[in-house]
């Protein structure tokens, strides 16, 4: 591969010293948060942040405090070499990637918590999720203090926790939002796809395609988020092996439910097929289709 | 008066403007968190700040989220003028005071919590104090991003909080530690103080001596946290007007009560006088008399 490598530091003050010495005044540093095992969603990431950024840093930290599961985390997929050449594709200049150790050499007592946009949907089914979101990308932020830092839209309630913890904070950042990456038959890419056996893989793309029938009604001038909803859930009939945890319709700055249509909204689910977590979002506004 | 006045802003972004013509490289930033009331305890700080920075900010904001009565935040002594004509005295270059809408344009849904550390001493009293102090302080470090900031051991709880946040959450900021400015009877200099009736004023010394007391005991040699505590209570019998709110033997860091005295302690107490709430703390440690 005729990629520059990037520089992969794992120590907080060696990452300092690497970009003090790259570092120009009125350059912009560019952050990509990631937790590894990257695919062609944190790819697509990549390759905004290297059009926006002078110097863009990859932070690949599998963060175990938002694991609300321990077996979630153990079996989260990592691959520090692959995610290294994926990152030289992208022109990445360095990556941080800190032992558990450096991020959290004691017991954690400080965390940030967002309030209200984080009751429903992932919030409620994962509790403490966001809270170890929000107080690691808080940690990231001061480590390596970017200019900018891209997200992707497939995590939307994320994006809106740290969206409203920079601006409630003054966090001196500029959050990006990128879209979703997608499968040709419509799948989001997520690292937790490799875990799916081939007849789950089969049947996954119903996620997206029931956020897409939901969106179509509203695009046609539905205003009942609760008829919206039993569009979207009607759509999973057909694959009892898909077991919905949520499927919700939201404002999508507020992340709180909406009864009746009236702008903009985010309709958001989460499925279980087996053993694995699929999420994904559309986002809409009535009678768009129009 | 021949100080040079100290420039005040009160917007975020004339800050950032003033900071960036001031600002050399390498020049040290140093900040001193007040909500004004400025008085002498305030002017060491300010002197020691001074000595440690190249460019010297303090803030001055009654901060309301770390409020948790109404009453104590609207009669909270406020007067910027005498504050500014101190900040001078003391070399301040720049003061920023803002409005509260400038630090809180809309309902806060961002605390930065910190565990542990808060569940005793004012904690205990003073539910969602600590939370509004870590979380102020949280918006003033990204506001300002000072290189050190200097705050007063008389309020040790909130130093132990602050430097736990910092730490846990990478601030880079160094947290310096100026000792308790005390009146020529022992009295820790505070804006509250100014509250106290003549005749609460002429007994208020006596939680002081108190304190220094229950240090005594630990210096000779007592090792058992409940003898030193019924010291301190005892101190208080001549003194029926004012109400004990707590008294403990704490970890000097961790803020945590102690059983057995084996290192370090902090003896930290909180009384009332009337509508006045005082607070007060000495660090001491097993033998130091012997």
């Amino acid at each position: 591969m005729s990629d520059r490598m990037p520089r992969v530091v794992g120590r907080i003050t060696s990452l300092g010293e690497l970009l003090g010495e790259l570092r120009r005044p009125g350059g912009i540093l560019g952050l990509v948060p990631t937790m590894g095992a990257l695919h062609d969603g944190h790819l697509r990431l990549m390759e905004e942040a290297r059009r926006g950024s002078d110097i863009l840093a990859v932070s690949i930290f599998v963060n175990p405090i938002q694991f609300n599961q321990r077996d979630d985390f153990e079996r989260y997929p990592r691959d520090l070499e692959r995610d290294r050449a994926l990152c030289g594709q992208a022109g990445v200049d360095i990556i941080f990637a800190p032992p558990r150790e450096e991020m959290y050499p004691r017991p954690m007592k400080t965390f940030v918590d967002v309030e209200g946009l984080t009751e429903h949907l992932c919030g409620r089914f994962r509790p403490g999720h966001f809270r170890g979101v929000a107080t690691v990308v808080a940690k990231l932020f001061q480590i390596v203090r970017p200019d900018r830092a891209w997200f992707g839209e497939k995590d939307a309630q994320q994006l809106a926790v740290i969206r409203r913890m920079v601006r409630d904070l003054n966090f001196p950042v500029e959050i990006l939002e990128v879209p979703t990456v997608r499968e040709p038959d419509g799948l989001a890419l997520s690292s937790r796809n490799r875990h799916l056996s081939p007849h789950e893989r089969s049947v996954a793309p119903a996620l997206y395609r029931a956020l897409r029938a939901g969106a179509a009604l509203v695009e046609r001038g539905s205003v009942d988020a609760a008829d919206v909803l039993n569009r979207v859930r009607g759509e999973f009939q057909p694959y009892p092996e898909m077991r919905i945890e949520y499927a919700e319709v939201v404002h999508p700055d507020e992340m709180q439910p909406v009864g009746k249509i009236t702008g903009p909204v985010r309709i958001a689910a989460a499925v279980w097929l087996g053993s694995t977590r699929l999420i994904d979002n559309v986002l809409c506004r009535p009678g768009a289709a129009a």
